[in-house]
Formats: C-alpha cells, sequence, structure tokens
C-alpha cells in the first residue's frame, strides 16, 4: 500500500509515535485476517448465479444510500443521479450520473464514503487517485472495461476479499430460492441466510395481513392463532436454518419490549389482521414478538439480532416517487433499559439465548448498552452502525462500551453492506481503529502490547464468529 | 503574536508535530480572512450613531451573561457586579464590579470567556497579561482612556476587526429606526437586521395579543384572520430585507412544528387572541409558526434560522429583579427528527428553502443533525451555539456532524454576541479550531493538504456567505 | 512505581511531550496528597472494631459488584463466584471463586476494574503482575497470609493509604452504632457518617410504613402529620451530625422535585402510610422529599449530595436469589432542568444551600450540569459516577463540565466505594486524569503551567474539603 496521500499505509493509525509504531505492528498482523461477514445486505442471487455486474454507476453510485443522500443534500436531484423512478420516467444514465458524482466527489472529503470508494477503487481496479471531474471518463472506462472479466464475478470477488463467510438477509415469506442454488453447490456455510421477519412482525409492514395469511400457507399453521403464529415462525427459522441461517435480525423503531399474557396477546393478533390496530397497538405488537422471537432464539440457539431506532422514509415525496433505502431514514433517540426489560425480566438469564444490540443512538453505548452488556450473558454489543460506522464513529463506540463491557462482549465487525466490493474497506476501517484504540491504551500504559495484540485479532476476526456461533 | 503562554500564537492549536505543522500552515492561510458575521446581537444603534463606549464594565462586564453567571455561581452577587436592577435599586458602580471580576478572572481558567477577554484586551488594548486582583484598576485606567478615541468607535472597530458583513437581529415589530439611519449612510449591506418574529410568533412572549394588534397596524392587514396574519409577516419580511435582511431567526423552547388545516389554525389564532391558549396550545402554536415561516422562506429566499432548546429564565428571582438574558437560561433535551418532520414533509424538498439548524443538546448532531442536514437539500448546520461555541464545544461539533453532512452542509460560523469587542476573538477560536480539526485528519492521511486548505477557507469564510446568500 | 508496562509509572498519563513532561510534573506535586473520601460506602463497624479481614475473595471478590457484574455477564455463574444465596444454597468457596476470578482476568483487559485491581495488589501487597490462572493460587496466599498482620487492619489501612478523612453513609432510621463507638474513640471527625434517609423518603423503600413510623419513635415526633415528618428528619438530621455527619445523600431513579401545598403534601403521606399510593404518586412523594431536604440543608448546612438515575434491580432473578446491588442496576436518562426545576425555583438562591448532583447520563453534563452550576450558587458537580468512574469516563466528564462551570464548580473527587483497598487506586486515577486534561490544556497554551499546579492541587485535594464544607 502506498505512503503517498492517497491510501497512505498509515491513514486513520496514530498520527505519531510512541501510538503510532505500536498501531503498525497491530495492524499488520491482523490486516490479512479471512473476513467474517455475518450481517449484510449483499444479494443472494449475485453468489448463486455469480454473473458479471453491469454497469459502474449501479456498482458503486445507485445501490449506495450514503452516497446519493450526500449529493442529494447538496441539490443534485435523484433524477440527476439515475435512480430509478416508481413511474418509470426518465433518469439519468449511467455514465452521465457518474460524471456528476465525480465532479462532486470532494462533498465526501472527511466521510467514511471517501474511504471506502478510494479504497474498492484501488483494491479492484488498481485506481490510485480520488474521483474528479477530470478523471471521471477515464475511471468509469477502467471500470466497465473490467466488468466482464471473470475475477470480477461475485464469487471470486469473495475469494479475492478474502471472506470466508458471509450472510446475506432474507424476510419470513422469502423462499430462499437463491440459497437452495448454493446449497445445491456446497456454497451454504460460506453464504448463509439470516432471518428477518419485519414482514410478518411489524403490522407497519405493507401487506402485512395478507403476509400473515401467506406464512400459514407456507407452513401449515393457524397463524390466527397466536400460539399458531409462533409455531409457524419455529418453522421458519428451522427452515432458515437449512440455509445456513445462524441468527435472526429485527429492525424495529424502538427496543420497546412487553410480555403479554396469551390472552391479550391474541386480541393483538386479531386487531392486527383485521387492520384495527392503532400505533399504539402496532407498537405493542412489534414489542411482544421482540420477545416471542428472544424465546425462540433460546430454544433454537439462533442469535438474535436487534436494530432499533431508525425512523424510516422521513421523506415521503422520495418514499411516492421512488420507495424506500434511499437516504430517508433517520435516527431517533432509544431507549434500552426501559424497552428490554419485560424480554430480559423473562428470557435474560436463558441459557440458550444471545442478543446483539445495534443502536443508532450513541448516548445509549455507555449509559444502556455498556452497562448491561457487561451484566446479562444473554446481551452483546453489535459493532457502530450506519451512520457511526466510521472512523469517529469507531472511536465513540469503542471509547463509550469498552470499560463497562470489556472487550469480550462486543460481537465484532458487521459490514452491513449492499455494496459488495466495499466489504474490504470497511473491515479496513474497523481493524485500523481497532488497533489505534489499543495502540493509544498501550502508549499509556493501560495494556500490554500482548494483550493488545490478542485483542486487535479477537475483534477483527474471532469476536464475529463466537458472538454468531460460526 | 507572542510566543509566550498568554494567548501563543499556537494556541489550540495540536501540541505536536506533525499535526502542529499542518495546522500552522492552514490557520496562517486564514487567520486574516474577513469576518462575516450572520447572527448576532450587536446594537444597530452603535453604528448609526458612531458614539464611543461608556466605561470598561459596561464594555465587558454587564453585557456578558457568560461572564456574569459565572462569577454569580460563586456567590459573587448581581448587586457586587452593578446588574441594573428592576426596581433602581443600588448596585455597585464599574470600577469596584471590574474589581471583583479581575480579582475573580481564575474562575475562567480554560472557559472560551477568558480566551475571549483575554484576546480582546490584547486587541484593542494591547494588554497582555490577564486580569487579576493586583492589575485590575491600571487595565481599567488604560480602557477607559481609550475609550473617546475615534478608533475606539463602533465603525472604526469594525474595520479594525475587518468585518465585511454584519448582522443584528430585531423583532417583527421594530421599526427598524438605525437601520433607517445606516441606509441613509450607505451602511446597509455592511450591516444588515434579521427578522426574528418571536414577539408575534409566541403566545408566551409578552403582550403577545398587543404584539399582534401592533402587526395589524404597521401592515394594515387584518391579523385576526389567519391569512392575513400571514400576509403581515410577509410584509414585515419584505421590510426587513429593505434593510439588508437576508435571514430570519426563531427562538423557540424546541424545534416542534405542525402542519394544521385552516380552520384549526384559525381557532389557534382565535384562542392566543383571547388569551386561552394553554401551555400545549401555545406550543403548537409556534410549532404551526414555524410550519407558515419555513413557507415564506420558500417564497422569499430568506434564511431561517431555528434557535431551539434553550429553557429561558429558569430562575424566577432574577427575572423578577432584574429581566432575562442574565446567564438562567439553560439547555434542555431537543428533538429534530419528531419535530421538524411535519415543516419537512411539507417543505422539505421546496428548491427556495433554507433552514439553519442550531443545537444546545450536542446529543443530535451524529444522530439527528448531521444524517438530516446530509439528505435534505434545504437543511444546513449551523455552528455551535451559545455555551457550546467554544473550544471543546467546536471539537465535538467537527467530531460529530462532519463524517454523516460533510463540511458543505456546514454554515460556518456566527459569533452571535452582543460583545462588539470579543468578534475577532470568536472568529478566531473557531478558525484555529478548524485548522486543528483537518490537521489532525491531515496528519492521519484522511484528508490532503490542499483539500483542508480548501476546506479551513471555506468554513473561515465563504461557507457562512454561501450559507446565508450574501 | 515501576516503568515497566505493568503500573508503569507514567500510567494514563499523555504518550508523548509536551504534554507528558507537564503531566508527569503536575502528578509529582500532587501524588502524595491526603485522601478525602467524603462520599463512600466503607463499613463503619470495619473502623468501630479495627479487626483484621478474612479471606481475599472477601476482600476483592463477593462485595465488587464491577468485577461480579463482568464475569457473570461472561456466564460465569454467581454460584461459581460464592456469592451468597438468600436461600443458603451452597455457592463456591473462597479460593475456589478466586480461581475462576483468576483465570478470566483477562475480561478486564482496559476496565477501571483491572486498575483498581492492579494497584491494591501492589500497593497492599507488593504484588507486581496481574492475576492469571497460574498465579491465583500463589496470589491467594500471599494475600491470605498478610491478611492477619496488625499493619492490615482497616485503621491502619486509612493510615498507609492517608486518608485525612472518609465518609461512611446510612439510613435515616440507623442508629449509628459504631460512629457511637468511634465517638468514644475520638475517631469522629477523621471518619463520619452521611445522612441518607432513603428508606423514609422513598414510598417504594421496602417496609416504607414501618420506617415512617420506626422514625416517629425514635424522634418522638408525630410522623402522619407532615409537618412532624419534616421535624423527624430535623432530629435526625441533627443526631448525625453528632456522628460527624457534614452531608445528606439521596439515591433516587430520577432527579425530579415538586414544590407542593401543604395539604397536597399531607394527602400524599396518607396515601403513602395506607400504601395507597401507585408508581406516579411515588415518584411525586420522593419528588416532595428532594425539596424538603434541601429546604433542610438550607437550614443546617449539611450538604445535600443528589445521586439520580439508576434503575435498580432490573434482574427480578437476581433479586430474588441474593438481593441487591450485585450488578443489574443500570443507569438511565435524565433530565436535571425540568426536574429540579421547582427545587431551585424555591431554594435556588438560598444562602446555606449547597446541592452536589451525580448523574449516571452524560449527556447531561455539558447540556444540563454545567450550564446550571455555571449559574446557580447552589450547584456543584459531583465527580463522575459509578460506570462513568473510569479513565475514559473523567476524561468525557471533564471534556464536558469544565468549559461552562469552570474548575471551581465542582466538587473534586468521591471513591464511593466498598473496597477499601482501592481507595488509593481510585484516588490515583482521578488525579492522573485531572493532571492529564491540564497538562493538554498546558500543552495548547490555554491554561499557564502555574494555574495548572494550583488546580491539579484543588481538584485532588481541596476541592472536596471545601465542597463538603470539611
Amino acid at each position: 500500500m502506498s505512503k503517498t496521500d492517497h491510501l497512505h499505509a498509515d491513514r486513520l493509525l496514530p498520527s505519531a509515535d510512541p501510538a503510532l509504531s505500536v498501531a503498525r505492528e497491530l495492524y499488520e498482523a491482523v490486516k490479512d485476517l479471512p473476513i467474517i461477514s455475518p450481517h449484510g445486505h449483499t444479494l443472494p442471487q449475485w453468489f448463486a448465479e455469480n454473473e458479471p455486474f453491469s454497469d459502474p454507476a449501479a456498482l458503486f453510485l445507485t445501490p449506495d444510500h450514503y452516497v446519493l443522500r450526500m449529493l442529494r443534500s447538496r441539490a443534485i436531484s435523484y433524477d440527476a443521479l439515475g435512480v430509478p423512478r416508481k413511474d418509470n420516467g426518465e433518469v439519468a444514465e449511467g455514465r452521465e450520473a457518474w460524471r456528476l458524482f465525480a465532479a462532486n466527489f470532494h462533498l465526501f472529503a472527511a466521510t467514511p464514503s471517501k474511504l471506502w470508494v478510494d479504497h474498492s477503487l484501488q483494491w479492484c481496479f488498481g485506481i490510485n487517485e480520488s474521483l474528479n471531474a477530470e478523471n471521471a471518463d477515464a475511471i468509469y472506462d477502467t471500470i466497465d472495461a473490467r466488468l466482464a472479466d471473470d475475477d470480477m464475478r461475485p464469487l471470486a470477488l469473495l475469494d479475492k476479499a478474502n471472506v470466508e463467510a458471509i450472510a446475506t438477509t432474507e424476510f419470513a415469506l422469502d423462499e430462499l430460492p437463491y440459497h437452495q442454488i448454493m446449497a445445491d453447490n456446497g456454497l451454504i456455510g460460506r453464504v448463509r441466510t439470516t432471518y428477518r421477519p419485519d414482514d410478518v412482525t411489524d403490522p407497519d409492514a405493507p401487506g402485512f395481513a395478507a403476509n400473515i395469511e401467506r406464512l400459514g400457507e407456507l407452513t401449515g399453521q393457524d397463524v390466527a392463532n397466536w400460539e399458531g403464529l409462533i409455531e409457524a415462525h419455529r418453522h421458519r427459522r428451522a427452515f432458515f436454518r437449512t440455509m445456513g441461517a445462524v441468527a435472526t435480525d429485527h429492525g424495529v423503531p424502538t427496543a420497546n419490549t412487553v410480555d403479554l399474557a396469551l390472552g391479550e396477546k391474541q386480541t393483538l393478533l386479531n386487531h392486527a389482521l383485521s387492520g384495527q390496530l392503532d400505533a399504539a397497538g402496532a407498537e405493542l405488537f412489534r414489542a411482544q414478538m421482540l420477545t416471542e422471537m428472544a424465546g425462540l432464539s433460546a430454544e433454537d440457539g439462533m442469535v438474535m439480532q436487534i436494530h432499533a431506532g431508525s425512523r424510516r422514509n422521513t421523506d415521503p415525496l422520495l418514499m411516492n416517487e421512488r420507495g424506500p433505502n434511499l437516504g430517508a431514514d433517520i435516527p431517533t433517540q432509544s431507549n434500552f433499559v426501559t424497552g428490554l426489560q419485560p424480554l430480559l425480566a423473562r428470557f435474560g438469564n436463558a441459557e440458550g439465548l444471545r442478543v446483539i444490540l445495534f443502536t443508532l443512538d450513541e448516548t445509549t453505548y455507555a449509559r444502556e448498552l455498556a452497562p448491561m452488556a457487561g451484566y446479562w450473558p444473554s446481551l452483546m454489543i453489535g459493532p457502530p452502525w450506519w451512520f457511526h460506522d466510521s472512523p469517529q464513529g469507531i472511536r465513540r463506540y469503542l471509547d463509550g462500551v469498552v470499560e463497562s463491557a470489556g472487550f469480550y462482549n462486543l460481537a465484532g465487525f458487521n459490514d452491513d453492506t449492499r455494496a459488495l466490493l466495499s466489504i474490504p474497506a470497511r473491515h479496513d476501517v474497523w481493524r485500523r481503529e481497532v488497533c489505534r484504540f489499543l495502540a493509544e491504551f498501550v502508549a499509556e500504559h493501560r495494556l500490554s502490547k500482548q494483550s493488545a495484540a490478542e485483542i486487535a485479532a479477537h475483534l477483527s476476526y474471532q469476536a464475529a464468529k463466537d458472538a454468531y456461533r460460526l
């Protein structure tokens, strides 16, 4: 790696000795460890079909809501960036959008997007400069020319990135056709699905009642009955496990849970199916479902991931014109202490249970997550999520959680990405930041170099395997 | 500038290389840029009449609530500090108060007040030591002797400080007599007013119903009718623009907004005028008025500043004895995500709209403001406000906002001060901190020196011009 | 002290010059100052009877909820750690538990527990290595062999640690028998009690109604009458003062206060005594009692400590099996601005009142506590509490409070510990962190070395004496 400014070998490490030398040594020992990617949003179709990617914009720009939103915030329209419209109205083509992206790449100064894009361009295409208006076309052409090569296909990229295991995320009703293909090809294990039942646990999900009905059909259970509904989940979880699933995932607006009596639960379900739930009822339904999922995890050993606190689709115009996941989801304040109390009172000491908590509210790191994970054997803390998966975000995270939770209640790293090419870049940022943090502790004589080396390796690789029971 | 401890040339910059050298270089290039002061509370009378200031205490002590409150917190009474009483009871005279201030100047160690006062004394009076009990009288005399000099008059001080543009802040009913004088003198442009209609948008404002009535008189509108009320604002905004206003400002306890139907709005107004609004109704009125002001800004292009989250006048005794703005306003928790949702759903994508958000709740930087400004083209983030306008405050701000919002969604700096002499000091602290932050990114190889130089210049000068459409 | 990795002489100080040299110089001047320990949970019986401690596990492990909870979080059961059960069921013996502790000591990497344990082992037993599976037995034997020595008795340890004054904490109904013995021995003054009336101010305290009845018996007051109840407190406070008390302490779930009319207070009391208070009523009772206690403090000059924001006993299983204070208390969000408003409106300017605020919600440092303490003469900020009494916690604290509150509104340090041997370790961490913070300000030319030295001495020693009026 280069010693020049662009992707300097020491980037993100402490800028001076004694910490710099320690960090370099720590990083050298972990930078080439295999990648464990236990949570993310790559498409199973890529790995099942192993077809080449299409154009550069489709690879770097249109699927990356981090990049799109920043450009939009500076008054560059999604039409001009080639983001598809529901009405199939015209939007810019790939090269045109790419030029806009490149000409505005200075907007990404000091953002993680710049780190990821720069790193991906170098890692995959040997490009040693940042995008700009001048080199936009040349870089577009370089990428475009390479896309058809065999070593650019999805499975080859997994090899090149040294990905030992990667999890995709599918909804409960998904029949996992691509994972079926992978099962036939012996790929399950390296690629795994994850059970994300938001489609049937969140009454606000589009088509919720129909989804529940479909769940009944898929499992042969009477899902209008609460116990049948839970049994149906039991079936789907088992099916997902045949496709490698070791974990579930729950995207919820809050971490609220409840532990209601069966009669109350049945009433909630009745109202949900007849469309009679108000906002408070929908929240109660989600809250009860989290508790149910914890119960099932205690039973079947699937690791439960809770991603709480995103307010989704805050721009009705965008939602209307183009749909979800395009940058209008915003973090909200979270309360894990009050929220998780009913779940923990019921299952917190259950031997089989493991819950990994993710937050978008950094104030919960030192106040809630670290004290909770430092007590409950069932709780671990997931890595910094979304907006906080960034160098400063990782610094605030480690600063906030380590003293109360230690290193061994952390679940290692998740890249959580839709952008396959950025996976090595994201893990690399995590590893650099971990080494930086540890090196500073060594330099302050709070940690021996040997302990730091063990912890660096743990957080770079083993922690994720352990946390997800891989 | 001196290399000694007192106002050392490198103060606030990183303490060692490699970051120190980079920071010095960055700072050298921006330290003498003109000052843009787009939001503050200097008095228009100063610039219109250009009279000499009176005594040193009136210049440094009695108008500075930062200084007063700290002394008061250590049991030094406002009487002893010469703060006027409503009952005209006796309070200490200037020199007496000044001696107390000086004798207790050690209380300000490590506070921004000390930086501002030290810098102002040096900049304006060539005083190269901090205040203390021993030099109190001598420094008082030095200042006092200079106050009558022509180069100490307000307009000369603007020149000396290289202030290119400065905005004052006036209420909606203000007839702007001093700005009228400045208009005659060709000063409008360099000095501008700002439309702050809290007197007629906040039902809790003193004399609210009478204020509304007066608004009707001033504009010839039927302000008992909702649409007439909005039209009246339209008139006042246009009038303020003739006095240089490019922005509005809104001091609100929360960032709550609503978007009600016309009938509901009229009912609110009826209740407000008849004094029938309870606390929730007053909050609803303010919330609707923020949305209305956003609509008008989309229409007329005035930049909308929202200063949300101060709990005003928390000490009833102080309020009763001496009035507002004397240090008893305390920050509160804020929620911009939920609060601004109705306003943004209605106007967030409106082309002409620009809203600059200020917070006293630093937890909103990374959780709310940066993600929101990194999506909505209409939103920008104002600089650290009030208590957080300080070296550590600026560090936390940049740390929290830059990765998600980038540098180009920031509105540069506001000094927001009533203390004319501290304007250069405050901008200098901002510039030093910006250079420090950037230098650390350069030293960690996350930013090229050239990018850092561009961003330093932008945040020191151009950002404020761009943000306020100057 | 050693220059090797284990308890390096420079631990926690900045890792490089120029800040390192400054920090060393500052630390050298404060490290041997006497210890003032104005708030904590050591047992008065120790000092009254001055008997030897029993086994090593009882000294280091079973009373330390920080240590226990971390081990439990990694699925090591409290049975295996020798934590007593209410049902007197068998639990591991000392040496067995000690081995588990030692074998898992790596879990404490980078936690304050490791700093305290390492330091205590060295300070008290000359042990110059961290615990591990290999040295577990040898270290156990070393400690065990020393426990009977005279210089290991509680009073000798106070001498050895240079403790000038230490406060214990007793409930209102405690008859202070051990302090009576100490009074006879002339120890009161060096050891002091603290009035913590939670047993009779919190309707949720076990046996509340009986406690109130007992309070009446002890004081001869009609405690079913509100004014009698307050008079009873007046009596107990006076009695505690005869046993050296200079302070009261209040452990409350929130900082909420109210200032009700007498009739409302009487109704609350009636309901509390007849067991008719719901959760909101109990909160109201506590809220009123805080205001009453402030009134009494204004009257008698006892310093009022408010420890707000812990959600106690979040694990019902643990509570049921073993009781409170074993690691299941978790911080919650706090609101001091709204919460304390009624108390401050009533007594905030009362001359005799001093309230020291402790928070578990670090977001309140810069947003609430510092602005409030920087205004109200009656308010001071306590040191970082509980989970936040750690190196990073102290850094966040100083970073957050100093600029708005200054150094002189801080109450110095509390060790707040049950672990006698860790007292010097905890004060040492505080002093190192204070010197580190100040050294960085000196290195950035924001503070003169002389001011830094004065402030370091103040925060290490004098601040606690001043704050607690010792």
